[in-house]
């Protein structure tokens, strides 16, 4: 059993096995317990040895949305399904955030985040699905939570490395401990 | 009519005025000397400021393809529509790429080039466009381009920096003279 298990974990998480080209209907998908999140790493720094892109694919429910974060990689999104709208606080003269832009995104529309602006992805289209294909640079990820758009900028909560796939990096640890 | 022409200039180049979300249906689309090809830059260095990733859109016509081409940056694909081949020679232990590898891209699948390899893109299927989107990690991308798989590496052709807005820059270029 212990066998069958770690087979099943490295064609989960290892590199090698996996074909160069993947269906991604057939991906694995997760909410990382996010509500009404369902995320695939299309191509990961955890999962494929990627270093200096990530590509995911994520679908929110209605309702559902991200934190509102900021980080200083780039960050392209290109709408695939649904709509929704992207809140986006370019002010940085404050201490904190402050009331952010509404921007409508739509189906076939592509936005960018500007490098450390806080925002949020919101699916605010009650009728259906919002997915996105979405770009980052630099992972893994070093991404700073607010509670609110008037928390201040230093009380912001660091999550850093930032990774979807945690569980394969564990993994590796614990292989480079045997 | 000299200030109508750097009007429109601008709003095709420049990155201010261009608004953050945009409909990819609407963004210039080009064949860049390419037959078969059009390639719209959903998010470029020349055109939108970015520093670590470019996202492209790029439709092939049936029979269209690539160059037979190499490149130290990360490239990943999705493809959004058709089916086609990707050759890719993983083999870099001789003086030039060699026979590739014969892969099968088919919609809504995913691959990533592996570093420095030889690569070629072509729409193998004669009834239906392949529409990807491509991200490249640093641009402008710097491109070493094979004329056929048995050329040696040393021989591949360079152009750098691999812009396919070009114009804006040298608009930029001009712009700095003044
Ligand atoms: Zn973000
Ligand atoms: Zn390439």
């Amino acid at each position: 059993f212990i066998i069958f298990v770690s087979v099943t974990e490295a064609s989960r998480c290892s590199i090698t096995g996996i074909p160069l080209v993947r269906n991604i209907s057939e991906l694995p998908q997760d909410s990382y317990g996010r509500p009404g999140l369902s995320h695939i790493t299309v191509a990961g720094a955890a999962l494929h040895g990627m270093k200096e892109i990530e590509v995911w694919l994520q679908t929110f429910a209605p309702g559902s949305h991200t934190p509102i974060h900021r980080h200083s990689c780039e960050e392209v999104f290109v709408v695939l399904k649904g709509s929704g709208t992207a809140y986006l606080a370019s002010d940085s003269v404050h201490r904190y955030p402050g009331k952010p832009q509404e921007l409508h995104i739509f189906s076939n529309s592509t936005f960018r985040i500007p490098v450390n602006d806080a925002h949020q992805i919101w699916n605010t289209n009650e009728h259906e699905d919002l997915q996105l294909l979405v770009v980052i640079s630099r992972p893994p990820a070093k991404i700073f939570i607010y509670e609110d758009w008037f928390m201040p900028h230093t009380a912001a909560r660091l999550k850093y490395p930032y990774y979807w796939d945690e569980e394969c990096l564990l993994e590796e640890s614990i292989k480079d401990e045997l």
